[in-house]
Formats: C-alpha cells, structure tokens, sequence
C-alpha cells in the first residue's frame, strides 16, 4: 500500500497516527526510525523498505489503513496529540520510550497534567475497605483541584474514578486498548461518562485489542503523566506494584495506603514502603502533601485534641494523678503519694480547683467527675 | 525512723529498696544524691537531712517500712535486682534516668533481654485484628526463642503476654505499679501464669499505686530494656507511641502494625511510621528482622510464587499475550497482533507448547486452558 494523506491532519500527525497503529508500545526500533529521520521518513521507510528491522512493520503495514482508523477515531471524538502539542503531557517525556502520539477522547487539558494530577490505581479484585477509600481518595483529590488519573480497571481504578466523577472532578483513564473499545465491557458507562468531562487516552490506535504486554506499558504512561502515584491495594504481583515502581523510577512521589497485614491485597503497598519506594498515606492532605505543589500547604500533622489535663506543668499533673477520685484524701496523703511536699501540692490544687479538674470536700480533695 | 538492716539483704540493696519506695521513678533529685554519695549515704542524708531538695523524701521517710516492703516482696517471691547483678537488665543503663532497683517476680533471666527481646504494645482498647496480631506476634516471637516484654494492660498488650504464653515462650510484664499488685485486676491469672514462667518486674516498692506519670515512667523501661519495639495498634494520643518514642530516641528499632486508615487505632502506627521513628512490619520475620539480632537470618523479603509465564523472555511473553484463547489463530495473524515476524513467533510458539503454554489446533494455535 501507499501513504495517503488526510487533509484532516499534518503530514507528522498523519505518521503518528500510522506508527500507533504499526508499533507496539515503546517499541525501540520504531523509536529509533523516528528519532533518525523522523515520523514522516521512517514511515515511508518502514512501509517500503526491505530490512529485517522493518519487516515486522511491514507485515502490519499491509493491513494498514489510516484513514479508517483516523475515522473510527473521529467519530468517537477523538485527537491525535503529538509531542510539541499545547496539550501533549510533558511528563511522559521523562520515560526513555515515551509514546509516539496519543489517541484522546474528552475536553480534559493534558498539559495541565504535569502540574496537579495524581495517579490512584490498585487491585482489580479489592476488597470493599479498598473500594472505599479510592472513592474517598478520588473524591477528596479532586476536590483539590487536582484530576485523577487511572486505568479505569474494575476495582480500585473504578472506584477512583467514581470518587471524582462524584464531586465533578477531572478524571482521566489512560487504556491499553484503543480509545473506542470500552475495556473492559463492563465500564463502558462509566467511561462515556468520563469522556465527558475528562478523558480517555491511550497510544495504541482505535481498534486495537488491550493486550497482557500493552497493559503493563500502559502502566508507564500513568507513572509518568501525573505528578504522584497513589496505591490503594495491591498483592504482591499486582500490575500497580510496576507502576509504582516506574513513577519512582521517575522521581515521583508514591504513597501507598496500609490494611490489614491479614489481607492479601495490601502486601504489595507494605512490601513497596519496606522497599523503600514509597510513603504511607492515610488521607487525601497526605496526598495532597504527598506529591507536593509547590504554593499548596503542606498536609497539618495529624494529632488528636489536646485534653486540659495536657497543658498541665509536671508538678500539677503529678499532683492530679495522686488525687482520689471517689474519696477525698488530705493534702499530706496527696503529698506523699505524689512524693511532692504539701505546700507544693496546696498551690497545685488551687491551679486544678480553677481548672474544674479537683473539687474540696470536707478537709480533702478529689478528682472531679468529667 | 531509723534505717534497719535486713539481715537478708546487703547494705546497698537494701537502702536501694528503700529509694525505691521513697522517690518517684525517674527522680532526679534522688537519682543526683545516689550519683554523688552511694545509695546507702543517700539514704542516710534523706532521712536525717534537713535541706529543701531532701524534704520531700523526709514526708515519705516518715512512713517507710523497709522490713515490711521485703516481706511482702519475700511472701511474693520478690527479690531486689541491682546495678551490677548478673541478671540486670543492661538496657536499662542507657537511660538518663535508670531505675535505682527492680522489683523481680519470676524466673527468667533479665540478663537475656539486652540480647534477645522484643517490646510488644499498643492500645487498651484494640480492635479484634490488633488482638489477633498481637497474639500471633507474640507467640511467634517467643517462639523463636525472643522474650515477648509488655505491659500487662487490657488490649494489645495482654494478647502479646498470652501468645508468648501459648507457646511455652518467656515473657515479661513491667508493670506501673508494685508487683504485689495485678493491675488491672481482672488479669490477676494471666500475671501469675507470667510469673511462673517469665516475670513480673517494677521499679516501685510492693504495694505502691500504679498512678498515671508511674504509667508513663514504666514505658521508658519497655523501651530500653529490649531490643526493639513494636505497636500493634496506637491511637495518636496513646503512651504506645511514648514508648515507640523513647525506643527510637535510644537507637531501637521500632515496628509498626500497619492497619486500615479508617480505624483510629491504627492512625498512632501511622503517624509513627511517617514521623519516621518506625517502618512498618507485617509478619514475624519481618519483626526479628527489624531488631536484627547478629547471627540470626534476614527475613526473606515477601514474594509471590512464580508461574511458568513469568520466566518467559520478551518476544515469548510478546508472542504469548497474542495467542488466543478460545479460537485458534495462525501463526501470521499471530504475528500482526503481537508485532513480531512470523519466524520469531514460530519458535516462540515451539518453547511455548512445551512449557504446555499454548495447542496446536488445525493450522492455528490456541492457548491451553488452565
């Protein structure tokens, strides 16, 4: 076959657009054919060229029809977004085999990306104390003015995207199909909806099947596109682990968020803090805290509220602890169980009268009732 | 009063009984004259002197019965264990403030736990999982020969002690208050089981209260006289984390139990891993791991089992991912979807069907079912 040119599209995007459908994911050699020459030149050298580098290209160039896809993708609403773009996410240019374009359906600003977004991804068979904080994770992150990003998995990815959908956040779902196949089959409700306000996104061209490998390279867009990467749960060999792994290989901030020791699903999240390559993060200002933007306030420590007793000095305090509650005991007997001397007690007391935290009776004291 | 001598008990011991009664645990003032005179002439300063630092002690002085505190002791099985004596707990020492003496029920050796001991803790009102990991944290460190130290509270600390116990393991309660006294009283049987076995020790004399600074002053103990600590379950105001504090403030490792971010005895864990004082720990090994005793084995770092599909090379695990399940395809088919020549998937295909990975069926391959 021949390159035929869309007039809807630039000759480097019309290539793009052809080598997403040619290359799998991050694929070296087509990367390396548009690195030499560039998109245009490395497609026509891959559809009609005779080396061994460029047969397997060439295989798939034969059922290649761009303008079918560049259709399919019309009429589902979606762009090619090419590096360069106003909207092209700028983190995936961190990765050594960044995509070759991306497919996008929805109104969502990809630039905007880089700046507030944060990855919630996890187990797709969670348990229902995992399904519960991602909603509440991409409710409260979103909320903030940050989008949420995830694979719109059953699970924790849905979940996520649930939450923010909920409080009419931006939610993105990056696939490892093409953008007009709702993987899976199931969410295809819950990925109209977020076309809508959002996006769907993936470098893979319309039509294309969600394969085991595309998934995992998939994973790499998520680490990479958003500023931090929150894990929900996840078992020991769950595909989040990789994204983790990717972000932090990438110098993004990772939280994961603990469970129970008993469950299978929050191992991974422990043994990724063991590993050193992430922090526990028990709500969304941990998060929020977490991935760190710059000009936002750091997450408050978490405390809890600070009871009278607590702004006593020592000698008050060790004075309160020998006073009786249900029977009153003299001044002395306070001294001596305190170890402290009587005046000293004497002076205490009046300081815990005042507070309501002692009471006279008769010749003695004792500890109000609170 | 005048000082008598025990006939049972050396000069030194017996005035260090006698301090233990007179001054609050950690008291600096008595604590400074010890330093400075010996415990004998300090005693004799405190009883007689007439100076402010020493009146305090005087009021007490007036009610001190040494004699009677060591036939209570005796009647217990109590003895007196001193700076110095084969079966002094050289944690301890590493202390500002050092106990002056301990109060010792129980045959285990004190000695050991500077070697090979962990401080189990946390919450009075657990949850049903911190008490399951309690119990199980404690059986199976005492199991591997550790000695389980706690607190004897209700909670977390009383499901450490009976797991030490399930397994004929030693363990340890330091408790508040005299070691005459089961505090709280409904775990009078679970101290006399760690009595017969372990022990019960304090730094207070027979019959003193167990008020609440005595309370905090004990945790430094726990927290020094082993070689690590874990929390199983912490509020963020719990002396668990007091405990957590001092054992990091004096150089031993600390474990945290990690647990849902929506249970409130779990959140002091939290906080204490992302204060950084403590990483989180989620099995035994991983306990005995943390307090890293020479000699013994690292934990092995939690791994799924491995399937056969996982020590596939690339272009096999590439090839793999684009078989089909349930129809056969050919082996050019195959080879558009996975991206890859029609040669290289042919011998990928062979080494699949031997690792019994995929079927040949007709002129197409399939995968094999499970």
């Amino acid at each position: 076959m021949t390159v035929r040119r869309s007039p809807l599209l630039a000759e480097d995007r019309y290539a793009r657009a052809a080598w997403s459908r040619l290359a799998e994911p991050a694929d070296a050699r087509a990367l390396g054919l548009i690195e030499a020459h560039g998109a245009v030149a490395a497609l026509a050298i891959a559809l009609e060229g005779s080396t061994e580098v460029v047969e397997t290209f060439r295989l798939r160039a034969e059922r290649l029809d761009v303008e079918r896809d560049l259709a399919v993708g019309y009429r589902m609403g979606a762009r090619v977004v090419c590096p360069g773009d106003d909207d092209w996410p700028a983190g995936v240019d961190d990765l050594d085999a960044p995509p070759i374009c991306l497919w996008v359906r929805g109104p969502a600003d990809l630039s905007a990306l880089a700046r507030r977004s944060v990855a919630v991804v996890g187990a797709r068979s969670c348990t229902s104390y995992g399904d519960l904080v991602a909603a509440d994770f991409g409710a409260g992150i979103a909320d903030r003015g940050f989008t949420v990003v995830s694979g719109a998995a059953f699970g924790i990815d849905a979940a996520a995207h649930r939450g923010a959908l909920a409080v009419d956040g931006v939610t993105v779902a990056v696939l490892a199909g093409g953008v007009d196949r709702a993987y899976p089959i199931a969410h295809e409700h819950l990925l109209r909806r977020i076309v809508d306000t959002g996006a769907v996104i993936s470098e893979v061209a319309p039509g294309s099947a969600p394969t085991r490998p595309r998934f995992l390279l998939r994973n790499r867009l998520i680490a990479t596109i958003t500023t931090g990467t929150v894990v929900v749960e996840a078992g020991l060999r769950s595909g989040s682990l990789n994204t983790a792994r990717t972000a932090a290989e990438h110098n993004r901030p990772v939280g994961v968020v603990p469970g129970p020791v008993t469950s299978m699903v929050s191992a991974g999240c422990h043994q990724a803090r063991r590993d050193g390559i992430a922090e526990i993060v028990t709500d969304v200002s941990e998060v929020i805290d977490l991935v760190g933007v710059i000009g936002d306030e750091a997450a408050p420590r978490r405390s809890a509220p600070e009871a009278v007793a607590d702004g006593l000095d020592p000698v008050d305090a060790q004075a309160l602890a020998s006073v009786p509650i249900r029977k009153a005991a003299s001044v002395e007997n306070i001294a001596v169980a305190a170890g402290l001397l009587p005046r000293a007690v004497l002076s205490s007391l009046a300081r815990l009268e005042l507070l309501e935290l002692v009471v006279r009776e008769g010749d003695g004291w004792r500890k109000r009732a609170k």
